[in-house]
């Protein structure tokens, strides 16, 4: 089977291209299960509960989190709502939502397929949830026993600390995929283990901002310090992410692909 | 011409596959003038003299650092010998070292080239050194009218810094590549301005540890959240860097070229 | 001549105390001359043009600001119609406002007396503004042959850093004091070379608050990490502050006192 | 009863008051149990095995500590040792030592009081470690029907934070008292419910550093940017702490008052 995971859908350019794109994208790389990361799809700030709909109106099955998970605050409220959405595990119980689900799924033969979706958040410059080492170690081994694969979306800014995870994870979990910063990483391989890794997976948004905002806006920031109101980028359309081809009788991940795609506008 | 660029080396590992691998790297892809970033070369922590000599038996052009530039002490006596290190502009003056260097190189056809090489630190989740945007400012229209290129390494954490800086740079400098992170980008371009750009250019050394540093050690400290003494990794070894091929009538860079090799133990 | 300095004046209630009891406390205390900090004044954030009026209406002669100081975006166009109000100095130019002010101050014996009041911002845990230290030292002697005092409100979150400017500016200014913590320390003293230093004045505002907004928010934001709308405390209020005394023929400050009274509701 | 404590005992200087001066002042406040933290007390980072006996040899009834406590190596091994001695309690576990401890005290009366001895670090500022709010909310109930008192050092920098555990803790603990920031506050107070609280005890050691250290390394640090092996500084010592005065009947705080005491070389 063929997995696809996109990396933070940023704001309407994002939402806009996943639904134009999508569809063909799963066509064309045969994709059997797709996971988008979707912090940051209304307005670059979380996600409204009409986002979330809209987004999974495309043919997504789940939709991963991170830091910005609250910042639209219906969410506290729907998010118990879809099963497809799954915030950072990490957060102090009790918390809306869940950080994790395993989703059956059936593929092309009919076989059905168990894939426990994750999602973390690191602790090195970012808010200070439960360690994700320390909430992972306890309940691994019991992940194992009920799924086929586990896909982990660590979403966390420092390298060192997604590296780490992608070790400490290695022979256990089927792939450990960095989120958050918003570029994707060129160090994506098989572990010595077999887990998948690589550190970023990169944004599905404007290409020509930056990380999502307005160019001009945050170079006017960072010359004068004073805040501004942040506004997403125009033009050209980038879709990263990653494919992960499984081998469909061990459940291993045999192969990780960078997807880098750039539409003009 | 061309040119090559690599990555934060990392200790002894990186020292010595710069010393083994970098002739036949330059002979392999034409190079003209080689760049490194040298703030790791000593145990992970800062260059010492006689690394810094050792390195620069190799055929290296410039040395650029970063944060930890004067980990080791004994360069502050030392870096004034050294036409070829440049460290962080944005450290307050008066400060050992210079922030950047304007090389005259020959090529092959005899002709010379005024290459100013560069080196800045970001402020996100770094140490409080001067802003980088504003130290550029009131120079780059100097440093323009006395070089051919002008190469910028950006030694920053936060891709929204380096991003911005690089688009803040757009049509002014030759180049602006990031270092710092030890992992390598994806998203190498030329910006809208002529400017070559990649948010990081990655590490030049082990490849099985955690940002240079043995993996378990790290993954303890995650673990326990206490202070362990950090030794640099072993096996298998990366060099990651950027190449640049430069028009040699209007100097400016028509590719940029990422690359990633690894060298088994 | 005596001058009474308070700490970041917070929300409405901070400013309804000033309005009743500032001409009490100026009066009891013979105060000549009254500096506030206003970078909390509107809401905990900022200050807007309307609450710099109402707050001047009281017998204040300068407001200092800090971090916050432009989360009121109008106080940008407004700031430099007011005389009063000083930024921290260390914001890169071009900025709005101004970083110190020379007042012309008379006495009540008819001389005058030029008091420098500077605002500065540490960098430490604190937005990346300029080095405080470095923005100091090349002007502090030309303040020094054009005022009686100078009069340093040092804005910062780090102890280390705070102590530091105090005995950097020992035997130069005539008073460092801290704001930003909000909790008045107990350290005040006249340094050796004659500096009056405190790390902290304190806050004026709600005492049953947390450094001003309502305690069940905060402790909800502490337990659960999500984000919360801050609300302002309510109750009882508390004016914090330091009285300066100042020999008259020489400019010193020959005493430093702790301002700490409690107001219930 | 009276309840000494003592805030962060700053290399030899600070150890050396504290064996000069403790005596007199447990005579003088006619004090019954004492508890200082110990974090600072080998040269600034940790606190040795020799040290540790050192200062016990002083009439000490419990050490707590903060995010120094394994920078001297040795305490990993050594810690489980020594009853008196208590570590943050939300570091993950498995971790030496221990996080609270229950002391059986006899009173000069023959009564016998259970004091149980807190020691937990903020996260705001600081390293990752558990939240020290949902640490406490599980076993807060526990510890009461343990103990006659509940005294917790909260080593903690943000104001913010410590002032919410105040509150969080308000009529469950004895005292809440924060440690870590070297600079005593002046808000003492009894809060509604009834519990002692101050952001900050202060530390025990020299006057004239910055925070413990020679202030002419800090401030070349700050100007530079550049780092530089510390000195603990010289000269007068300053002893700083709270006493809590203690009903004996309902083991209540009817009062904490601020010790700031200061030895001239
Ligand atoms: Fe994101
Ligand atoms: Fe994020
Ligand atoms: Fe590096
Ligand atoms: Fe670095
Ligand atoms: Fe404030
Ligand atoms: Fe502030
Ligand atoms: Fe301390
Ligand atoms: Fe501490």
């Amino acid at each position: 089977m063929n997995i696809l995971i996109l990396g933070d859908v940023y704001g309407r350019p994002g939402r806009k291209i996943i639904k134009a794109k999508l569809p063909q994208l799963i066509s064309e790389y045969q994709i059997d299960f797709t996971i988008i990361n979707g912090e940051n799809a209304s307005g670059g700030n979380g996600l409204t509960t009409k986002n979330a709909k809209e987004l999974l109106n495309s043919p997504i099955d789940a939709i991963t989190m991170g830091n910005h998970v609250w910042q639209q605050k219906e969410l506290l409220e729907t998010i118990d709502h879809f099963d497809q959405i799954i915030r950072p595990l990490n957060y102090p119980e009790p918390c809306p939502g869940k950080g994790y689900h395993i989703f059956t799924h059936e593929l092309k033969n009919k076989t059905t397929k168990k894939i426990c979706v994750v999602n973390l958040s690191g602790q090195i410059f970012m808010p200070s949830l439960n360690c994700p080492f320390n909430t992972m170690l306890p309940i691994i081994d019991k992940l194992r026993m009920s799924s086929d694969l586990i896909l982990i979306d660590f979403h966390a800014e420092a390298t060192s600390e997604k590296i780490a995870f992608g070790y400490f994870m290695d022979g256990l979990a089927s792939a450990v995929y960095g989120t958050h910063t918003h570029v994707q990483t060129a160090d994506e391989r098989i572990l010595a283990g077999g887990t998948a890794y690589i550190t970023d997976i990169g944004m599905t948004g404007p290409i020509d901002g930056v990380i999502g905002v307005d160019k001009q806006i945050i170079i006017e920031n960072m010359l004068t310090k004073r805040p501004n109101r942040f506004v997403t980028a125009t033009g050209a359309v980038q879709i990263n992410g990653i494919i992960l081809e499984v081998n469909d009788l061990d459940n291993k991940v045999s192969k990780i692909t960078r997807l880098y795609k750039i539409y003009e506008d």
